[in-house]
């Protein structure tokens, strides 16, 4: 396969080609999975690429327990962006499951309506079979959209736990989605997720019990407004009849303009980037601890290690003389 | 607190006195939760004492899905072994629990039979609401009940999931445990706890549909038995009333002797010894990088990445100037 021209395929991606889009995705994908040192290269190539075109857009992730409505709700809220003109990406991602094909074609199915719309771009990501892959791919596809010019990218998580949590930990904003009737309020505080929003939705809002789950977050929420200088807002929707997806959209806008007039955003995003560096930079170390042999080689130190002439703490310091730089 | 005398410590625990073992144990804890410099000095000192008194101990993993009666087999187990004169130790892991004290209270209780024994030590671990916590602290807690004497170590795993397949990595002998009529088959083979187990057990064989169980899983063994040189043996055991124990310790025995026999016992043991050295000199890398500061410093590289300047991978380029080795 000859070597993509990826500054002519950024070029194309940023006019909004969706094929593009698709390819640079793909770029990336490969370039995590270590598919060897030309998909590396590739990888590369589009990082650097990318990098003087991206952070405009607003990234919002939604999460929530399974069958409270994520998918609809995700196909609604782009019907709402569209509607207002802006471009919309969809990353719709499951830490759960190894199959990237399928998770593809269920979400193209499903995005149906949206899948002819020139300012759309759909992308399903699943771990294929490389755990921890996904969480390395996401952020390289999000700045992929990010150039390609959309205003908006959902980040949907399909699976559940906490991959969820990591995956939202990419969103400027994050929607926590509730329904009635789940049980939710302790099965959310259990994992966290109550934590992570900045928009609650309570969807499925013409059930029994939506009012009280509504106003017994509202009444949580103002409990600790003041703490974060952002009172979360709680939105009810019915997201199978599009009820609701105004409100969602305007606390989603709401959100990202208070984010921006206090430098949320950017505080957000710094400390995401330094998430980013520091994963990669110790990648690239547990390469060079492989490449070490001899006596300070990792194989010879475990050697020691399992004939008890030495602790595994005293190993790591003989290795970490090879591979970490003497400090100043 | 008063440093604790780590030698004299070790000295005792050799000597088989439970509480210097649980207090080996609990220092190993405290350093892996990184409560301070202290901690770590107290966690390095006990490794380093523990190197030259460890590698004696059969290491065996019990796993399965929940309801399959691991705890009950764990305990009969360890009266199995007691009645062959041999020293136990036992570490109930619960990497779903941030709860150390219950898991401990619990375990106790459980154990009940065989607390007052001194030929076993009996341990519970949870996470501590340190994610990772748990992988860490087991390793070098199981070295201290190595150094303690003890002949065999059970560890069983309490919770579910990835993490569950990650503690089990620790054992020379992991036994999975089945029941019929779980609809074992799929589940088993979807969370890949077939591919780790050395020895099966069908627990609850008294039941209906059991030695169809053991049947279908021989008939699988029977075909991959050349591939590793040893074929899995299936064990049906009614652990509640203490059947087919016997025969489980002498299977656990064969795969000792058949690992020690061919030296896949010291294969598996440089495996983990490496994993171990190299996710110490990770974690020291990592707490590099946080000291680093100015231009090189992480801080930086982040607003430079934010800003669109430099991309994530040129920025890990400047960071490992700084924190790794130059290669020779």
């Amino acid at each position: 396969m000859p070597r993509p021209d990826v500054p002519d395929l950024v070029e194309r991606a940023r006019r909004g080609e969706a094929r593009a889009v698709a390819r640079l995705i793909s770029l990336v994908e490969n370039g995590m999975d270590g598919a060897g040192d030309a998909a590396t290269a590739d990888l590369r190539a589009v990082a650097a690429a990318l990098a003087p075109h991206t952070g405009r857009a607003h990234v919002v992730g939604l999460t929530g327990p399974p069958g409270v409505g994520k998918s609809t709700s995700t196909s609604v809220l782009v019907g709402a962006l569209r509607a207002r003109g802006r471009r919309v990406g969809v990353l719709a991602v499951d830490p759960s499951s190894p199959f990237s094909g399928g998770a593809l074609l269920g979400d193209r199915v499903r995005m149906g309506e949206h899948a002819t719309d020139e300012g759309v771009f759909i992308r399903s990501m699943a771990t294929r079979g490389h755990l921890g892959g996904l969480a390395w791919a996401t952020p390289q596809a999000l700045r992929v959209l990010d150039a390609a010019g959309c205003d908006v990218v959902l980040v949907e998580t399909v699976g559940v736990g906490q991959s969820e949590v990591e995956v939202v930990a990419l969103a400027d904003t994050t929607v926590v989605l509730l329904a009635p009737g789940m049980g939710d309020g302790v099965q959310a505080a259990k994992a966290g997720i109550l934590e992570i929003a900045d928009v609650f939705v309570v969807n499925k809002a013409d059930r029994d019990g939506a009012a009280q789950t509504v106003r017994d977050l509202r009444h949580m929420m103002s409990l600790d407004g003041d703490e974060r200088g952002w009172e979360r807002p709680v939105v009810p929707t019915v997201a199978a009849r599009a009820e609701g997806v105004e409100e969602l959209v305007a606390a989603l806008d709401a959100h990202r303009d208070w984010m921006d007039a206090g430098g949320e955003r950017r505080r957000r995003r710094l400390a995401r980037a330094r998430s980013e560096i520091q994963a990669i930079t110790l990648e690239r170390v547990r390469a060079r601890i492989g490449d070490v042999s001899g006596a300070d080689g990792l194989a010879t130190l475990a050697e020691r290690v399992v004939d008890g002439e030495l602790d595994p703490y005293g190993a790591a310091d003989e290795l970490a003389g090879t591979v970490v730089a003497p400090q100043h």
